[in-house]
């Protein structure tokens, strides 16, 4: 098993998915598999990262521990973020139609998978 | 019609609801109601509000255009934001038995209201 195996299962499990990818907190994209050629996950990750690590500072200090997940929704599409292991993510990219709930079911059900290959 | 009397709407309408407030993006807290005394989503403002405004970079320059929402799962309570207007967002606070889709409703629900009063 490989992190692409896994991400190409999470995306074609999940009606409305666009794409998805393991990203370390640095913002480099470790692994990505996309539906669409023009949707490029690991340019994303540099991004997304500053965000999954303000949201770990903010809850550790707010008193609500450790961050488990991250969701943002825009007008165009929505990003669920999973923290893997202790410095990784694994997002998940869905259209607007997607379904919300199979995406975060699926993110997961990977998670041990995935923390195995890091 | 005020801040607090939406906020305490959100808050009782959702079960397992903590807190709801609203936060300019330089984040200072305009209102608040929770229903445990420690709970003070004021003090969160200033945190959260730096994780919108990266959220909305990231999104603006991944071409997924303008952010709704983000949301943060920890492991002791989820916290769900909706930007409202250009620079100030609602926030509600949930255990994490809480009923996700229902508070995400709500806010959803309450936004049109809540700018009227920006």
């Amino acid at each position: 098993m490989d992190f692409k195996t896994v991400l190409k299962r999470i995306v074609e499990n999940v009606d409305g998915a666009i794409g998805a990818g393991v990203i370390g907190e640095d913002g480099i994209a470790i692994d990505q598999y996309s539906t669409k050629p023009d949707f490029d996950i690991s340019a994303a990750g540099a991004e997304y990262s500053t965000i999954i690590s303000s949201a770990k500072k903010a809850s550790q200090s707010f008193g609500l521990g450790k961050t488990n997940e991250v969701l943002i929704s825009t007008e165009k599409a929505t990003m669920i973020m999973m923290v893997l292991g202790k410095s990784y993510f694994v997002t998940l990219a869905l259209n607007l139609d997607g379904n919300l709930g199979r995406g975060r079911l699926e993110l997961k059900k990977a998670i041990p998978e995935l923390e195995k290959l890091l």
